[in-house]
């Protein structure tokens, strides 16, 4: 237990955890409080380097009443969801102590992202898998009923809980206790696995995927065939491309079911679309891509909004990240962000004889950046004091 | 038989076959040459005051071959479709009389269209249907068999044979004698029933439906759960909608019909896009604009390209031209054509309480023209002679 516990009496722990983009989407709840799934998903675990949030918890009998700090703004702590987690790691830790020293303690939670949270990239479920993690440092306590707890946060804050390729049971029981995430892989079984994010400039937020999932329930004659025909298949499938490093079923499958989630989306009455027209340019080139090499070597996935999340491998990133400046020229000085700074030029990386099967328009600052990042490892707990968001005494220090 | 028989030997038949728009969308064939659907499907009969192609067949022994005029351009008659409708129909007529006096003539046609043929309204159903009706008339043939005879040169063709609504059964024979087209109400049947046609500025073509459909029908794995459970319920739904006038239930079935049917296109892989953009924000706009009426007034449906059609009836006609034009305002001098030829204006048209809970960017030439029409009769015969593309001499007249 790396819980530090000062003089004060207070006792703190900090973490970080990071954000899963997930190949087969979640998407549809059969339980909107315990936030159970109707079809089980996979994701993989990206690198906390580039991509984490980061949150400190502080326990002491002096405090008087719990209390949260987002990006170092106080925030509302009575949120529901928020309440729930608290609610349940005080639960986990009673059953395993009943006496636990903090059992009448008031927490003080304080988190940021190392991320622009505007920009669509999951924040919700790092926010709450690292949360979780944090509680479980403070408290002691270490169990995959965390998952569980993690889930009734943010569904997918259950698959940031672990690194590599992960999946979430969807589960039977009406409890939830068996909607659970495990490990597929962990991070060191495909190092050659890279991911491309690519931030779409996009108007307004859509549909929020709270609501946007429900609808879809509701209205959708696609949806169920979908949870109880399609899924299944393709997790079993998905799982064993993985295990053997199959990078073309892995892609087929990713492309796939991110096809068919907003397919899903469309179906819905009346339709939701998180793709836009850059979106779809970026499908359009990548399949003209992958049809020019013979082979998938860019499996593009979507999430509830325009940006792109590309899996490749280590030998193609060069290739993809000129031919994405090539179509998607930019005014922005840092493009190109994380393990890579720079894009190759285009005709000197791809062979000519791809480059005159693709074909398109270019479009200028269709993409506002693209980072580079890649497959990581699940929650670390930090224990050197600058990496702490609350002070020793209890205080919420201020953000540089 | 109106057919014209010349001094010169030269016997003629000139008629116009209206366009339609499937409401239950046609989409994946189970028999690709003989063109039978996997789905029935259900479309209107457009009103031919607006939308028509007009086809002069000529026959004569004197005549040394079969030849096809298109728009006044000659074209390759050995196009297969083109064939097997030339070859049903003398089947037809042989069945029906082995000394027909037509049997070894050869037949000069000659077709155009009063619209852009190039505008994806759905000039290829209308052609077929029109050539067929044209031929039936020349060799004194009338059948629901000619309905079959249209479906192998375009599948779709077989719905513009009847006016008002009319249904394609999908059949479940190998040699598709009854993949038939049947009318479900005449054009009589619901006079207040309103078509506005919105052409979308678009980029190039997309796949064309031809191989997109067996592309739909090879990869998705949601289209068989769409043909063989959902379709068939909305079918029974729909006729009954459109025999009860209940514009509520048929708004919804249509606009949801659509919504599957690019729902299935993006489920297949490659990803198959026909609405963009501009095609979106249309359903997002009239979405808001059903909800704020408190009922559907204006029930979208898109066909394999982004042109907006509109089914609406008589009294909402202005409110809705009024709306387009507010959110798609256009620098084209005739933007509204057809029925109505301008809107009135938004805020004196459209109730403040409904204006008010819709919102969204307006886009300028997001729309290039709007067309009213509305739904009519099937296919007319015309017997003055300047109606006649072929004449007396059996020599093709020059288009003016």
């Amino acid at each position: 237990m790396d819980a530090k516990r000062a003089k004060t009496g207070v006792v703190r722990a900090t973490t970080t955890a990071p954000v899963n983009i997930a190949v087969i989407k979640y998407w549809g709840k059969r339980d909107t409080k315990l936030l159970l799934p109707i079809n089980s998903s996979l994701s993989g675990t990206l690198d906390q380097e580039q991509l984490h949030a980061r949150t400190t918890v502080a326990a002491s009998s002096s405090f008087e009443a719990d209390e949260i700090w987002l990006n170092g703004k106080q925030e509302d702590i009575s949120n529901q969801r928020l309440q729930n987690v608290l609610g349940a790691v005080r639960a986990l830790a009673a059953k395993k102590d009943p006496e636990h020293p903090l059992k009448d303690a008031h927490i003080k939670i304080a988190s940021v992202n190392n991320f622009p949270t505007a920009a669509g990239l999951a924040s919700s479920a790092a926010g709450y898998a690292c949360l979780v993690a944090a509680l479980a440092e403070l408290f002691g306590v270490q169990d995959q009923e965390l998952t569980a707890i993690a889930r009734v946060g943010s569904g997918s804050a259950c698959r940031s809980l672990m690194g590599g390729f992960v999946r979430w049971e969807k589960g039977t029981r009406d409890d939830g206790a068996d909607s659970l995430a495990s490990q597929v892989v962990p991070e060191s079984h495909w190092p050659d696995m890279q991911v491309l994010i690519l931030v779409v400039n996009a108007g307004k937020k859509g549909v929020s995927s709270t609501s946007g999932m429900q609808s879809t329930v509701k209205t959708s004659a696609l949806i169920n065939h979908r949870a109880e025909v399609v899924v299944p298949q393709r997790m079993k499938d998905i799982e064993k491309a993985i295990q053997d490093r199959d990078f073309q079923t892995f892609g087929r499958i990713t492309m796939q079911d991110s096809n068919q989630f907003h397919a899903t989306c469309l179906d819905t009455y009346p339709p939701i679309f998180y793709m836009n027209d850059v979106s779809r340019q970026i499908v359009q080139i990548l399949t003209q891509y992958n049809d020019a090499a013979g082979e998938i070597r860019a499996a593009y996935t979507y999430d509830a909004g325009p940006n792109c999340v590309i899996y490749c491998l280590k030998q193609h990133v060069q290739e993809i990240l000129s031919l994405v400046c090539h179509y998607f020229p930019s005014s922005e000085s840092e493009f190109v962000r994380g393990r890579s700074t720079t894009a190759s030029d285009y005709s000197s990386t791809v062979d000519a004889a791809v480059r005159e099967k693709i074909s398109g328009p270019t479009t200028a600052d269709g993409v506002k950046y693209i980072l580079h990042t890649g497959i990581g490892p699940g929650p670390k707990t930090l224990t050197n004091e600058d990496a702490f968001l609350i002070a020793e005494d209890g205080s919420v220090k201020q953000q540089a």
